[in-house]
């Protein structure tokens, strides 16, 4: 380990834009892409904000520990499909669904109610060919002024990242599946 | 856009190792190291968990919005600095502040009644030099098999790297900052 001298003065300077409504894409294959997009989501509603959370690739009726936790904060968190495409029964259905819900996020951004509004996992039913991502990106441009909109997921469109003021790649240095330890209640879900 | 197929089967095999606690690093230059932690945390409680968040950088007495949602949640989150080094009067107190509170996280990290402990932000100590790596990293070998730590910061020692788990690097590929827009409240406190 290489010992740092404690900066004794701020590095970077304070920007002195205008304050806005930003877009937040958490893409690449590392843990904590939708972790990182709730953790958003408890602060800005910690600041009275109000927060919205649509997951696409999840089912209405998940219960995971986050679920019980933004119930109990009244966060309101959706999901919108039915769970990853290996555990569909009908591919068609599932695109359908995603196309539902698509409507639902998309009036959600669009009507300005919200501070926040977290797609969590949108880019999948993007890059299937699902959802339209010419109009995904429309909504995001066309969007209220100061509506902060999070999307999450693997791969993400250029096209997405593009027109986002703030992209996380998670990279994967290492994972503890590799060395053999399953998933775990309280960590993975 | 590339559009993909979607994959009919789970891509990855189940990992048929034993359960056990595992440790994680949130490292790199990007947004979403603390918030990963904090949504890990929060779902971990929200399955009934025993979790316990320290936070090295931040002053005991703030209330980021976060913190406003682990105090109604019942989630134990502890300042246990005096912030940044930027903004710190006497440095000497910074660093005695720092090993005074490792010594609280230890005993957490050790004590076993914790499912999860966060250590956010320990890396700046540690590459401050205010910390002893050896024990820190002593302390993570000895924990009770079932803790999951999280331990967050840039440029985290290639020490701690190498007895983790699950390490994710949050790449920076673009922030709102740069193209002008400051620190909002509810997106970065």
């Amino acid at each position: 380990m290489q010992i740092e001298t404690p900066p004794a003065e701020r590095r970077s300077e304070k920007p002195d834009g205008e304050r806005r409504g930003i877009v937040l894409v958490n893409t690449g294959n590392g843990k904590g892409k939708s972790t990182a997009a709730f953790g958003l989501a408890l602060r800005a509603h910690g600041r009275g904000k109000p927060v919205k959370i649509f997951q696409f690739m999840k089912v209405p009726t998940a219960r995971f520990g986050e679920h019980r936790m933004f119930e109990q904060l009244g966060i309101p968190i959706e999901g919108l499909g039915d769970g990853f495409t290996w555990k569909s029964r009908d591919i068609d259905q599932s695109a359908e669904l995603a196309r539902a819900g698509w409507e639902r996020a998309r009036a959600a951004v669009l009507g300005g109610e919200f501070f926040l509004v977290v797609l969590d996992e949108i880019t999948y039913p993007l890059i299937y060919g699902w959802l339209p991502l010419e109009e995904v990106l429309q909504v995001l441009r066309d969007r209220p002024r100061h509506v902060h909109v999070v999307l999450t997921g693997r791969r993400c469109p250029p096209e997405v990242i593009e027109i986002a003021d703030t992209v996380t790649e998670m990279g994967l240095i290492k994972h503890a599946f590799q060395a053999g330890v399953p998933a775990q209640r309280g960590i993975e879900d």
